[in-house]
């Protein structure tokens, strides 16, 4: 008999978005009125139009598909030299990163997903709770980790606390770690690590030969000059870390597609027997085996990010989100509501009132308010007790769901 | 220490594609006034101009991206249903595949490679020999195999010899196996199954509890109504087969990426304990956790080849590289060599003269006539003392090709 990956049977049948949407097709057809107010602010994606720099390169792209002369077929699994070196440049202007470290791909999640194709088996993992659930159930489907218990926590993982007590920084794990999932500016809290922060961990990977897998998808929101956008940023990150970045949150291409990771060429793993081993080559290798290249004119919209025109309309869709941002900031403050985030980062991460559970929360917020958020509680069990808001939405839509909040939880 | 996966060292050094780059770089090298006159046949990468509807459809979806009212994001994972539905209505008319049972994706390479994250360690793979090397370094860095011996056959796998003393058919395995990887028409050998013959691959499937993993890549190439275009056209492969399929061969997407896989909701595998497991819903989570869909102007650009122009455009880019292939088969004919494959499929397979080995006619080939063909040793032990043809060329570079073939070993 064909024995099928039994790991992906220890994964909670209840995700967190299929759940989501279970409760407000509920809601839409106990309360058909109300739902038509419905506003989401649930799941993370954009919602506002690619801007026309990528727009233009696409299209042109397209066109040179069409002659025969400038035909692309397969291109290089890594992606093309001329978004690698632009990203090189652009991004790492300074830090030492090479355009041949930089693998283009289709998602940040296909890469966090993926990476863990080079590693062995029975690593231990620690993450941040809550976390960006890809990251812990790639690595149950991957064999990882045990059974979930009760809270959702799986046995084997080492969990890691961020709440308003430790002001949502992590210790170091007591045990050591193979491997380590860090997010900035976070996703879900929306907090960020400052450089003292990432030098911490820095050290302790050194230290213990742990690699760090270092999610920046959000760096574009970070505000404060003296904040790290990159790992790179700390000085010993290239002999311990992999940073992933996409294009997705600041260029809007969470439908479009295209992503980044960067692996350091001296960055290396050890087999049994204590031979050090490239991971650069061991990505290159699944990349090229695995992987076909991200699609053409995809990659000459990533390009055209990069160019004058492109980085004005960036930081154009950046200020719109982070004016929500800020706007859902004040509007809970106001509603006297404790709130996190939402300063370098597009997502707000709220206490919930009196004590309310999350999923409590979210049905209230639903009801009440005809919005959508996301339960803290789905993210970990330590985001019991929150939950978050996404600033990535009109300024209209915004501005409605902050005075639905002032008239659920009062304020001005 | 972070361990690596180290099945990945068990990889042969020297793959196919970079060994042929290498002596064709020494040759430029060494010969520089002849390399000029280089024709590449080696990679199975397609040359004309992505057709009209495809392109037109895709810039028409980049527009749509640039208007917040038709803005997408983040789409199904599974694919856009618009396009789920073409395929169904067109690829798999009344063989019963329902829309849902299709899931789109960036490529075939990656379909082929990740399908195996939903079975379990360890099990028993049947490949043909030759074959696409992607089946067998993806179940290499699985960990299905153990280390290659001189000839590059791996311990572990099933290798189901095809050469002309049986008429390129491969024998059923003597041992069962839990997956097979078929591939119709044939990537490297040009040559294609009857219905028969997978009647026969399905029976041994149903009784041996087998997956069977179809790869119909070139399925646009097959000319004889009486050939099966998939496997579901074989009464039973609901229960024991999944398909592969790509708009890179049929549509030139091979730039532009866009594949699908058909996994029938009826497939199951077996958990140790023997409870059937479904399949589709297995891929369903992973496609979910590690995947964000395809872009979406690539998918209504695949959706177009599905247009009444869009199919003309295909068949007119089909006729082309048959033609070529025939002409290519006629040349080596006439030239005393001895050709297979090439009628249905974009390939032609040719028996090198004399007991010549494969890598021997490589570098004659390379030498003699500047042309690059890839030898059927890279493709398998069994591969050896043939070599592969690929039609995708212009008719002019075909035309010479025919010309000097004639040139290095006579003929017409």
């Amino acid at each position: 008999m064909a024995r099928v990956n039994e790991n992906f049977l220890k994964l909670k049948a209840g995700y967190l978005f299929p759940e989501i949407a279970r409760r407000v097709g509920a809601f839409t057809e106990e309360e058909p009125k109300k739902a038509e107010k419905l506003i989401r602010c649930g799941i993370g994606d954009v919602t506002e139009p690619l801007p026309k720099a990528a727009r233009t390169a696409m299209k042109e792209a397209v066109d040179e598909l069409g002659d025969r002369a400038s035909f692309r077929g397969y291109g290089p699994e890594q992606g093309y030299a001329f978004l690698r070196k632009a990203i090189a440049e652009n991004s790492y202007q300074g830090l030492g990163i090479d355009a041949g470290e930089i693998f283009i791909s289709d998602g940040s999640k296909c890469d966090t997903g993926n990476i863990l194709d080079i590693f062995g088996d029975g690593l231990k993992i620690a993450i941040t709770d809550p976390v960006y659930p890809v990251y812990v159930d790639t690595n149950v489907m991957a064999g990882n980790t045990g059974e979930a218990d009760e809270s959702g926590r799986y046995k084997g993982l080492i969990y890691l606390p961020c709440t308003a007590e430790n002001d949502f920084t992590p210790s170091l794990p007591e045990e050591r770690a193979d491997l380590v999932y860090l997010c900035y500016p976070n996703n879900p809290t929306g907090t960020v690590a400052s450089k003292e922060q990432l030098r911490r961990w820095v050290d302790y990977a050194r230290e213990n030969d742990t690699v760090i897998l270092y999610d920046a998808a959000y760096e574009a929101y970070i505000r404060d000059p003296e904040l790290p956008r990159s790992i790179y940023e700390v000085e010993g990150a290239k002999d311990c870390a992999i940073e992933f970045r996409s294009f997705s949150k600041n260029g809007g291409f969470t439908g479009t597609r295209c992503a980044f990771v960067v692996i350091p060429k001296g960055l290396t793993g050890s087999t049994a027997s204590g031979e050090r081993v490239s991971l650069h080559e061991l990505w290159s290798r699944r990349h090229s085996t695995k992987f076909n290249g991200v699609s053409y004119p995809v990659q000459r919209g990533a390009e055209a990010l990069f160019s004058v025109a492109g980085k004005t309309q960036i930081k154009k869709l950046v200020e719109h989100y982070m004016g929500n941002a800020a706007l859902l900031r004040a509007s809970c403050d106001g509603a006297g509501l404790t709130v996190y985030g939402g300063q370098h980062s597009p997502y707000v991460w709220v206490k919930c009132p009196d004590g309310m559970g999350s999923w409590e929360m979210f049905d209230q917020m639903l009801q009440d308010a005809q919005v959508v958020v996301t339960p803290g509680a789905g993210f970990g069990a330590a985001g019991e007790g929150y939950f978050r808001i996404s600033a990535f939405n009109s300024r209209e839509n915004v501005e409605e769901v902050c005075r639905r909040i002032a008239e659920v939880f009062g304020g001005k």
